[in-house]
């Protein structure tokens, strides 16, 4: 397709004005206003993605812009908090046309929808090399009632919401990496590594319930121990308590040694949480009302590190707990 | 200077941590709170720096941070904010060392300290192509004492803070592109480009007084132009009343031809708004208190663009406005 051009000032105006919610000033002013609702602190994360990083330069930019915006909406969930507004930033190549950045608002459009978010501002700048977005997700929670990761305790239960491993098979789908796969089940498992689901409404309602939470961008491995070090405990995971997806299922019985991995792969965007055992019930009943399974998966207890324990109580060595960047 | 080898986490630990404020968490938790004080509203922004085109890889790390954050901090100002904190993204190429971000943390550290804010939280990646920064800063305002660019209304004079001109001469400098300038200047005005100074005392000072306001970073006539496109009116800048500094008067003395041009570089970081004329007084009074130039270079009118009138009341005709993007 042969780039347009309609300069920095004409795609805001086309494409990103459109999403400009109150307080953003039709984005044409230095910056936005923002009101926190009475009784509420505001919670603010950003998060990066970088073509060839996090996506490949032939991704569909609608789905760029949805799952950079989920991966933010996931933290604010992580905090037990609700999404209200975002800001977003691109960093361009100049010979990419006016096409792809329409189609990375319209995918900004659709989510802030789903949502009931809206864009408060934003920058765009050329960059001579990959392109470079972040995005800034601004949301609230009732003063006191946000969830930390420091406060699991010894005796609290390990639970984790949907699904875990479906994006690290859907990533190695794509990667052309996995081969004994029935058909049936490639679309599923890499439309989830594309496109996470974060927990916006589970997130809030954990209020009170969980003592510390995270969600599952490194891997479950990995972020559980982001709350096991925060909260100065250990934590127990039983691998066969790890819920998997059909597909995911399908992919174990295909090739035994993925199973372990699936807790060390990242992108899942579920929330993993501790909770006291009387909060059992709560939690079942929560699962319920929302249709969303979570799966008591361990046992935090004294000490520090987390364990994976396989079939007749063995440790699982994993080589590494999941992804850094350096 | 060898790369050292902290990781991800080690230079969030190390470098980061140390500067986070209340809400952040100490960086270890998915997203920072903020509260709004008591009767304010929040102002927030954001803005890129991509090596090669913001700075190059050669400039230092804590002047490459400090002038992102003093861009944001500008922005802030410009809406007649007080800046409060902010969130830090770097994504960097593999192979840049610990030694750099060290640096680049330094520069936020010194400027925390100078401005009063604190850091609340980031993301840091790595990435193929060039450093790519950005900084979402936050501040808060009065609740509807925030001064938008759309209220100048004709009739309204049009003041500038401190002195216009010098960054883009020392930008020119920095080139090679400036002969016959005398030694004694040079300093000056590459200082200028490499840290600007943003306005955060008088900006808010500004509420109740500035009808419209915006800060310079595209060019002095450009960013006026997007006051009277938002307010709907005209403006007219006399050349001769746009405040110069002692070396950027040198550098049109042996250039003239220089002199319309200082009113379309960027980078100035100075605040340009409009009020009505009773406001005078009330204008020369706080540019003393504040020790700061503040100097009225032109008028509102009816009707659209921005006019530049040079000697004898001739109209100055240039080719471009302001820098942009695309």
């Amino acid at each position: 397709m042969r780039p347009r051009r309609l300069g920095e000032f004409g795609r805001i105006r086309e494409f990103f004005a459109p999403l400009a919610g109150r307080g953003a000033l039709g984005l044409t002013d230095d910056a936005a206003l923002l009101d926190c609702p009475p009784g509420c602190q505001l919670v603010v994360t950003v998060d990066q993605a970088v073509e060839g990083v996090h996506y490949l330069a032939e991704d569909r930019p609608d789905l760029v812009a949805k799952k950079l915006l989920r991966r933010n909406l996931s933290d604010l969930a992580a905090m037990g908090a609700t999404p209200h507004s975002y800001l977003v930033t691109t960093a361009l190549p100049a010979t990419r046309g006016d096409d792809w950045v329409e189609r990375f608002a319209k995918g900004l459009a659709e989510d802030q929808h789903r949502y009931g978010i809206a864009l408060l501002g934003g920058d765009s700048t050329s960059t001579p090399g990959p392109a470079s977005l972040t995005l800034t997700a601004i949301g609230h929670v009732p003063t006191g009632r946000e969830i930390r990761r420091s406060g699991a305790q010894p005796g609290d239960r390990i639970w984790v919401s949907g699904t875990i491993g479906d994006a690290f098979i859907g990533l190695k789908l794509l990667r052309g990496e996995v081969r004994r796969l029935p058909n049936e089940h490639r679309a599923s498992l890499a439309a989830r590594f594309r496109l996470p689901e974060p927990r916006t409404e589970l997130g809030p309602r954990l209020a009170g319930i969980a003592h510390a939470m995270i969600d599952v961008s490194d891997g479950l491995l990995a972020d559980l121990a982001h709350i096991c070090k925060t909260s100065g405990v250990a934590a127990t995971v039983e691998l066969a308590r790890v819920p998997l997806s059909p597909a995911a299922r399908a992919a174990v019985m295909a090739d035994p040694p993925l199973h372990p991995l699936l807790a060390t792969g990242g992108d899942d965007y579920e929330l993993v949480f501790a909770a006291a055992p009387e909060a059992d019930g709560e939690i079942t009943g929560l699962s319920q009302s929302l249709g969303l399974p979570i799966a008591k998966i361990g046992l935090v207890e004294a000490g520090a590190g987390v364990r994976l324990i396989g079939d007749l109580g063995r440790e699982i060595a994993l080589e590494r707990a999941g992804w850094r960047h350096f």
